[in-house]
């Protein structure tokens, strides 16, 4: 056969469960495990954040707390996570580390309440970033001065971008878990969604994950993707978990994939044109996607 | 000045609120209407479907059932509106004309409910649509072949499709209002984004607008864009709503937009670039947007 025979764009379809092999070493992939929140066995070693956004908690926000070393409030994030909780009791077992945002939103009850328990709270009133990205300026100033007392001296207005920028990074690596960045308020859906892009090209350090009460939402990123868990049940509760691919930056994306239902060979996707939604996870303990380019995927979770 | 100074891309801030005229009578514009189901006065004249998705439904349906000429749903959306209603007595008051898809999510007795009261129940087992593309062919066919017994004859597998292919179109302009197309499972959602892209192209005809808690999602089209309403206490209860521009295309689209707080000039926006979400809308009864392409517009409902 010709070499240059163009490799033809298909769909294959797998079996309801496949175990596909890992990557080859002797090259270079991104090995991603989006369940690691819902594992049955502790986490160690990886630095794990939860930074709740502004909009109501409607998932098992506890076993997620429990998972994490931090949890940090954008703005009314913290009123959720207040209200949340319906005593006391249970309220100051999760307290947050930080509460960073313009406090457009913030409750002055909740803020007193969390201030007097010892939470940091970082007003920040800069209209130039929104809250989201407050925090992960005060996520990223946490694991880099440690045991520093860093926020004693930040600016009101913009300080916390101003200190990032001033000092040298040493990029550790952070599990983020997201909630309520996604399935509110459209816009604010596709800003985080933009800014999940944005994040992974400045800081490739951050591994994101939005989480919502259906799926959990991360990226992809351009090369080999070896995306893994124990097994389908961590995330699944019956049947096999649909999964979407989701060419929503500015490319067209080209995918190969190993171990969905409705596999693709040298598949072109992109919005106006094709788009794999509704596909599902075949591999029962991880699968594979080749892309040309970023591509956001989400996972349905039914447990 | 000399005629080839570049226009300069810049914001500008508008007060909380501005009138702004329609835009000149000799070029053509775009009217969209995006909150007709809101107001209190009847709605004259325009064909109105009400097509419910499969997902909780968690907006006030009955005044928006109301509003509309019929109720479509997508397979499984019959035992959200089945379960909407706390008893019979209020069920029997808002029956869906057409339960249409490949009924893997309709539940037997939901199914049997509605067909015993008289709604057509239409069969679609083809997996090369979705449930939403297979409604959307049902609506159109509706009013395309009004008054016979058109629903009678349809294949099983592709009928819907096959059906609208084959007869002549005479494009009857439909209101299509859409619960549950955003905010489920994000593959979903965007999906629908994707559909609402490419359904603008085919059918310029229909007019979708998706229904969420939070918002009104829809697409600006490539020209110029009069978005009108009796006033912004219809949709907004207090302060001024939040509204986004979401280039959720396959380009970049440059924008001009009259009446919004931060107003742009020559602004070119995409993912991974500028993204204008959290802006608002001053226009008291209006405003008008320029792009160089389709965009997705969503308006914050606070009421």
């Amino acid at each position: 056969m010709s070499e240059e025979v163009k490799l033809k764009e298909q769909v294959v379809e797998q079996p309801d469960s496949v175990t596909i092999p890992p990557p080859a070493d002797d090259a270079p992939y991104h090995h991603i495990e989006p369940f690691l929140h819902l594992s049955e066995q502790p986490l160690f070693g990886a630095n794990k954040v939860l930074l709740i956004l502004n909009q109501r908690i409607d998932i098992d926000l506890i076993s997620l707390c429990k998972k994490c070393d931090i949890i940090v409030c954008a703005d009314g994030g913290a009123n959720q996570l207040y209200d949340y909780f319906p005593d006391e009791q249970s309220r100051i077992r999760y307290l947050p580390c930080y509460i960073v945002g313009d406090f457009d939103s913030l409750r002055p009850q909740v803020k007193s309440y969390y201030e007097s328990r010892g939470c940091i709270i970082i007003p920040q009133s800069t209209q130039y970033s929104n809250d989201f990205m407050k925090c992960i300026y005060c996520i990223q100033l946490h694991y880099e001065l440690k045991n520093t007392h860093w926020h004693e001296m930040i600016d009101t207005v913009n300080g916390l971008a101003e200190l990032w920028e001033s000092i040298p990074h040493s990029n550790h690596e952070v599990k983020l878990y997201v909630l309520n960045a996604i399935g509110g308020r459209f816009d604010q859906s596709i800003q985080s969604i933009n800014q999940l892009y944005i994040l992974n090209q400045s800081y490739p350090n951050l591994s994101l994950f939005f989480i919502t009460a259906y799926d959990v939402i991360f990226l992809l990123k351009k090369g080999e993707n070896y995306v893994t868990y124990e097994s389908r049940s961590v995330f699944c509760k019956e049947g096999i978990p649909s999964c979407g691919l989701l060419p929503m930056g500015d490319k067209c994306v080209v995918l190969n994939t190993f171990g969905l239902k409705y596999d693709v060979r040298e598949w072109t996707s992109q919005m106006l044109g094709k788009v794999s939604s509704s596909n599902s996870i075949s591999g029962e303990d991880g699968f594979i996607v080749n892309c040309s380019d970023d591509i956001v995927m989400n996972i349905e979770i039914t447990k």
